[in-house]
């Protein structure tokens, strides 16, 4: 990751100052609110895709800074409101908004990101990227509906989990690579491949995501693991274990989906059938597999450092614990 | 109200079905939800504004159609998330959204809402309009997070107040007349009277509405009145007594926007005291001044059967019911 960081050092820097000054607004309260979460060590992995993907097609002007903001904006604006959806008290190791000044501001301050983002698009004025981000914005609201719908449902199927984190993390992912290549002005097969490339991590990013929740430790994920289990969030490592699981196995499973409120025994438990079963390497694997997608999308693409940080992206995704 | 039903007759019937039509989703609970809230008998005020001020500025399109619709849908998501916020459980004399299926999808089906709006009206493609109504809805959050702020609090001024409701109503209002005097290319100043006349209207609208939730009664309102004094709401009725009433009244009050649970019997001695010091008259008579001022800003159109509509509306404000 040093080595991405290094490379577009003095963008990021930008970047953060970007951060600090475009969400302006009189009302002290909001700036606080966004502050305590957008500060809080995000790994503002969207907007260097923004960066990466436009300097990588060649563009040399410094737009590439405001739009990167603006998606970090909108991914904290969806953290805002999916911390309401799931009465989450701890993110990124620090207490949620909700949890500090109620679901209400939490509500309201995300509308508040969202609709700061698109005033800032509009300003610029540029409509191929205010239709794509608008368009990916409510894919992504239709896939945190899909999700809350499948809330604890055992029969959820893979092709359901895979078109919820496909509209719910993936769109965004890949909007944002889709942003640097209409910024630079890049022909339309070329941002189609960066438009997958996006997709592709995005998905390989939930999906380890997903298993963390089950494998990772809670000091370093951030926020408590199991938290899915007990959100009756059914993902693949589970989803793929209840298709193998005796019955016996499958009813305890059921009833503390249901119950969405299992112990750490119960949760150890779990984790033992998902691993009898190995649905964590089944997740891995797959995983790998759109890993591979993304960094074939890569190949149409002459040498370059951007080139190499994207794919490096990609190696990350597949080592990170957090 | 019935004669400028007549006038856009055929307008307002193409508006609904943009409604029906243009909030489209493979989601089917998405279309349920929505449809349960924007079919429940609201006024259309919002989008009758872009009808007849685009029209009054002479435009000839179809657009003005898409754009009320987007309107609607904006001011819908409002409502989605005012109901989380306050917990509401009936509006429109049906039950809301949150009570039926949650606070988690009234949550996300309002953002679907705004990111289809915005969608929508990137694909026109007109950057002044979406500058215009992204500043208006940023301009809403910073309203509705204002009055949350001001919750419970008895020393909330007529200024702050004002503030609160011109940035929560009185915007989209404005906005909705600027999109059709944008949409119409009028030039600047009659644009300007237009804004001036929706935000006049809009305050108007707001201080009517504050009034009748102490001055209606519960069949008529759609809502349960005395629902802003339970949700420690402190409105201009109520702001205007706790600057003249004794300490004892005073006391009372406070108590009870303390504990957001004022009973009939205390709902019915407060109105009491409001009644005292005549705080519906001044609340009465201020709506009065905005509807001038509203009514003045139209002086500068020539007579015309849409300037006439537009003037009934303020009329109508100081006559509604509900």
């Amino acid at each position: 990751m040093e080595k991405i960081l290094k490379l577009i050092e003095k963008d990021l820097k930008k970047l953060e100052h970007a951060i600090d000054s475009l969400d302006s607004t009189d009302v002290k309260i909001i700036k606080k609110m966004v502050n305590h979460i957008i500060k809080s060590g995000g790994k503002r992995i969207r907007p260097i895709l923004v960066i990466l993907t436009s300097k990588l097609c060649g563009f040399k002007g410094q737009k590439h800074i405001k739009y990167a903001a603006v998606i970090e904006f909108i991914h904290t604006a969806t953290l805002l409101h999916d911390d309401v959806v799931d009465n989450a008290e701890v993110r990124r190791g620090s207490s949620t908004v909700n949890s500090l000044w109620g679901n209400e501001a939490s509500v309201l301050v995300g509308d508040f990101l969202y609709s700061k983002s698109f005033e800032l698009m509009s300003k610029d004025g540029n409509s191929k990227i205010i239709e794509a981000v608008s368009r990916a914005t409510t894919i992504l609201s239709e896939g945190e509906i899909l999700e809350l719908l499948k809330t604890s449902d055992p029969h959820t199927t893979e092709d359901e989990y895979f078109e919820i984190i496909n509209k719910k993390t993936a769109i965004l992912f890949s909007v944002a690579c889709e942003i640097g290549a209409i910024l630079a002005r890049t022909d339309s097969k070329r941002k189609q491949l960066l438009k997958e490339y996006g997709k592709n991590l995005g998905i390989a990013f939930q999906l380890v995501d997903d298993l963390l929740d089950y494998t990772s430790y809670d000091d370093k994920f951030g926020k408590q693991i199991g938290t899915d289990l007990r959100e009756g969030k059914v993902t693949l490592p589970l989803i793929h274990t209840l298709k193998y699981a005796d019955e016996k196995e499958k009813e305890f499973i059921k009833e503390k989906l249901k119950q969405r409120s299992a112990s750490t025994a119960d949760f150890e438990k779990i984790k033992g059938i998902i691993e009898k079963y190995k649905g964590f390497e089944y997740t891995y694997d797959t995983t790998k597999r759109y890993i591979d997608k993304a960094r074939g999308c890569l190949k149409g693409f002459g040498v370059s450092r951007y080139r190499d940080a994207l794919l490096y992206l990609t190696d990350m995704m597949l080592t990170r614990k957090v």
